[in-house]
């Protein structure tokens, strides 16, 4: 068994290349760009491990991971044309270095790069692997449609949070663990659990990031805390604090919302205070914790082999920045 | 045997409908409307007509063909956001009408659902269909960069016009044709064969677009005489004038591309005539047809089954207009 930075490591050797053509440089240079910024890799390493919790990895896990990689990156550079956002990784974003038009291009030659190397894939195992893939594609881009719409929306109920959440970011983690277990010769049964394991700690871990933006250390969370106060990002906390606060305090949120005052975050973090946002979101975080680590107990496998994943919700999780 | 009419006409009433769930409906609603846009759907029944050269059409094709069209589409949506397009067939364009991150999303998911057909495809042919499938999606993106690259280019030589033509348009062509022998059963030959008809005519189709954009008929054409030219695009014409023109001709071609004085298109048009430009183009166009009826006549069936592919031809190349 493998530890979630052995397998990193392993898979960025693979990884670490380049991915395309020399030639048409003017579009693969800037598709390459993005891949060598890094990042901690860790819904290829979910394949992996999803693989390995039922046995040997293979190689097709390898071209999986790197599909998933790349899809990923692809759904980087399309939603930083959509959010505008000039940076990524402390670094520009391909439109903001390349413009618009060939960022969107080699997005899409990404995204064909991705269908190609899971076009490697052993033939038994290639439509239920294809049929995942698109699957997740879509619900990310249905996730991206519904974080933007939710942007011109004054409210948001939670349900409807949970469930954008889900489809932008908790189904390619559940996916890519479901892909290494169809690839490691799992049940159904373990797939949809393996899925729930994956799906549940995503959504754990939107919560953590929602609450750690507005209740982290600043000099370990790396951001700016209240950054998402201050773009009025609909979050877990916003949501439940519209919901839950009492009614001058609903009344004080929606003004500051209207506004950008020097003491709006003071003044929304105090609201979420008064409504106990900040413990709700740490029991919000732990319930579905708990689901994910219920769905990974549920797999019918032998305790030993669960536990590089335990270590990684651990790893997602359990960050007190 | 079908002919394209019937065809297109067949493949129309399986294409009509919603390819898309109602929920996400932000999302999907703009990726359907541009479905319903219509068009004659020619690389469709390429599929269909490369399929029915060597046998039975089979319900593969259909999928196939799908996929093709879905991909056409996408294509065509991405165009447009980089291309600031307002219009197409006369409707506003997906981005010009729902906004460019909608467009964008809503091109991404097109493209999914292409694979989504793929992927109905019988196992044994599934590889090789996502291959070339895969090939001609990074030819198109390819071309794209390519035909935005020139934009910002002074001079383009004859050779780098025809490449970044091929890549743009004529291999989507090409490939349908080889998709449809692949699921007819087709030896690599004849697959071969078939792809350099389809290279070819795509070519020859394009030559012919470029000359009936300056010598057209206005009636006949249904768009703006000239319309290349205003808009300083490349084109066979423009690129073999900058080569063959008389030096004077060249400095005033020069000088004419840098502004939009009202007689752009009559002083245009009387360059193209003084270096013979027209009668070049038809002889070119000559050229390219013939390369591909060869490759017709060297694919290895009977002369009567081809008799629709060279009705194709027709229909695609010898518009007077």
């Amino acid at each position: 068994m493998h530890s979630f930075i052995e397998f990193s490591t392993m898979f960025q050797q693979k990884f670490d290349k380049r991915h395309f053509p020399l030639h048409t440089q003017t579009l693969y240079d800037p598709a390459q760009y993005i891949l060598q910024l890094g990042g901690k890799r860790v819904r290829p390493v979910c394949v992996l491990m999803g693989n390995e919790l039922f046995g040997d990895v293979i190689e097709d896990a390898y071209h999986a991971a790197t599909a998933i990689e790349l899809f990923h990156n692809f759904s980087l550079i399309h939603d930083d044309i959509m959010d505008k956002a000039p940076m990524r990784r402390g670094m520009e974003t391909v439109h903001q270095k390349y413009g618009e038009s060939t960022a969107l291009l080699a997005g899409d030659v990404m995204f064909v790069r991705a269908y190609e190397y899971l076009n490697k894939i052993h033939i038994n195992n290639l439509q239920k692997v294809l049929h995942l893939f698109n699957e997740t594609a879509n619900a990310v881009c249905e996730g991206q449609q519904l974080d933007m719409d939710f942007e011109n929306r004054d409210n948001v109920g939670f349900d409807e949070y949970v469930n954008m959440i889900t489809l932008k970011t908790s189904v390619l983690l559940a996916a890519s663990l479901q892909l290494g277990a169809i690839l490691g010769g799992a049940s159904e049964g373990n797939q949809r659990h393996l899925y729930g394991f994956g799906k549940n700690l995503g959504i754990a871990f939107q919560v953590q990031d929602d609450y750690l933006d507005v209740f982290g250390d600043p000099e370990k969370f790396g951001k700016q805390v209240g950054g998402d106060i201050l773009s009025n990002k609909k979050t877990f906390l916003l949501i439940h604090a519209m919901e839950t606060a009492s009614a001058e305090d609903q009344l004080a949120l929606k003004q500051l919302l209207q506004g950008n005052p020097t003491d709006k975050v003071q003044k929304v973090t105090a609201i979420f205070k008064n409504c106990k946002a900040d413990n709700w979101a740490q029991e919000l975080k732990n319930k579905y914790l708990q689901t994910a680590l219920q769905h990974l107990e549920d797999t019918a496998v032998t305790s030993a082999r669960k536990q590089p994943l335990i270590e990684l919700a651990a790893y997602l999780i359990q960050r007190e920045y």
